[in-house]
């Protein structure tokens, strides 16, 4: 008989790892309309781990399951109820709990993926893929050939950035903040990658022939928002989508005022929770069709069972990684 | 015999006072299409100091003569001219160079303005009215009742944002820096009126009985940026068109990404620049129109004779004023 396990806090606190523990459960009974499903893959994201913290903008109610995306395979289904097939790989619902052995869900709110594909890539599907498409579309009307300038080139959303830049014609400036994540990106695809420092602005203009950059992509926050303004074009507009740096954005009043630099935010769940699920839900397909075609892909540094979940967690929050930590539950 | 005087600078430096004196010159002769125009008052605004400094964002060739508006009188038109009759009470166009005695303009350029209304009023229309009357309504569309939150309350734009908004039935909140400036703000017609601290979005909460701002204006920058962000609504703007505090606008990415909250710049220089003359026209006429009406008033501090530039600007940049520093040439 399979032990079903699930990552679990009832409580949040600074130390995200302190939080959380595996939890053993029963099998669940289904109502009508509930698939079971068993967990394939499941990213930690810089977003649950906010969560855990309680530094996020949206916290569920405790006790609580980790984990906010993740595919599996339908299980089960309950009584009279349509769905999936067994044994069907699907994507679980935004905000799931899907650090977990299994998962209980409404099935009318499964999207099925295809088998074949790599479910580890897939399980990174509902998060940061949308992010960065929508960062690069919803803010700046871009055309083939124009640049866009990034910073956290080297994370999630930003290596989604560079490939789906380069997909629609656009060149990227990347910026990262250590030396030895300079290849990396560079390997993904992006057309100039520079480490951040002080005189960016000159580095940019060197190295794009002096492009005007008119998206500014900020994940850092601090004066890593304001090196960004500097290399941006007159009347560019710069989204921070996090603050990686753990400081507040700064822009001069230079940028703002002189050269009329905008700054605005960007996240994804006030997009889902404002936009049309037809829209939503072309734009994953979209986005599903890419991952499974090998044309969207992010670097997986481990994997690890939900048994794991603390040391994946401190993996997760780690300062130098090279990519992301997925929680792969083992189905023994 | 007339002495003409004109407060020139040849160099910039980070003392103002330094770089700027009085300079005497012959009586112009004027060739055709020009005016004499005898200058009856010109402010000392904070972007005619970042213009000796070096700190703005327009920099005329040097040498140049100081300050950017004024009133005056024409004294005499250059052959074959059509302009505003001798006598006239003139507004001088922006960037003329106005701490002089008297200054040649082009006569098409001089806008005719009533002879018998106050002229230290009618000197500081072209800057600071139209300032407050674009950030009040090229940022966010408002209705009457609205409530709007600014900082620098007791500046001169401050002045006139109190002012303009009450004229247009929206309601402010009025963030100055120290206690001895709430009274005059009050006295202004400011709503409410609250000195900055660490707990600003609670008090604005309880004094507005919990309104949504969606409008904050920032002259201050620093983390005065970031408290007005917490007093605003979701998906609010804030506007910055100054630094007074010296140090770049910060706003935290939870502000930004988790609610949705846009800085942006407002620069008058721009707007004069990309809109159409009448356009300009007509907002200065309806501006003029209040302030001859007795509608729009700032405080003035004291006057100063060119002669006196250099007592003058120490006046305007010290920290605590009480309203407006004026160069009010004499006619002797």
């Amino acid at each position: 008989m399979t032990t079903m396990l699930k990552a679990q806090y009832a409580e949040r606190g600074p130390i995200p790892q302190a939080v959380i523990a595996p939890v053993p459960f029963e099998r669940p009974v289904l109502s009508q309309g509930q698939a079971l499903v068993a967990v394939l893959a499941a990213p930690i994201n810089p977003s649950d781990v906010l969560m855990l913290t309680g530094q996020y903008g949206l916290l569920p109610p405790l006790p609580a399951v980790g984990g906010s995306e993740g595919v599996g395979r339908v299980v089960e289904l309950g009584p009279d109820t349509q769905g999936p097939a067994i044994g069907q790989t699907v994507l679980l619902p935004a905000g799931a709990g899907t650090w977990a052995t299994h998962v209980v869900a409404p099935a009318a709110r499964l999207i099925p993926l295809p088998n074949e594909a790599d479910p580890q890539q897939l399980a990174m599907l509902t998060v940061n893929p949308p992010t960065a498409s929508l960062l690069l579309s919803e803010f700046v009307a871009l055309q083939p050939g124009d640049w866009v300038i990034q910073n956290s080139a080297n994370s999630g959303v930003g290596s989604y950035v560079v490939q789906l830049a380069k997909l629609r014609g656009l060149k990227t400036v990347n910026i990262v903040r250590r030396e030895s994540a300079v290849a990396g990106v560079q390997a993904q695809g992006g057309d100039v990658v520079l480490v951040d420092g002080d005189d960016l602005a000159e580095r940019v203009k060197a190295a794009t022939g002096g492009a005007e950059i008119r998206l500014g992509i900020d994940a850092v926050g601090g004066k890593a928002t304001m090196r960004l303004a500097g290399a941006l074009a007159e009347s560019a507009t710069i989204v921070n989508y996090g603050a990686l740096g753990g400081e507040a954005c700064t822009v001069s009043p230079r940028e703002l005022v002189f050269r009329d630099v905008t700054l605005k935010g960007f996240w994804l769940a006030r997009w889902f929770r404002t936009t049309p699920q037809a829209t939503q839900y072309a734009l994953l397909t979209e986005l599903a069709g890419l991952i499974a075609a090998g044309k969207l892909r992010t670097p997986i540094q481990a994997t690890y069972d939900v048994a794991q979940i603390q040391e994946a967690i401190t993996a997760a929050t780690a300062d130098e990684r090279q990519g992301k930590i997925l929680i792969t539950p083992a189905h023994g």
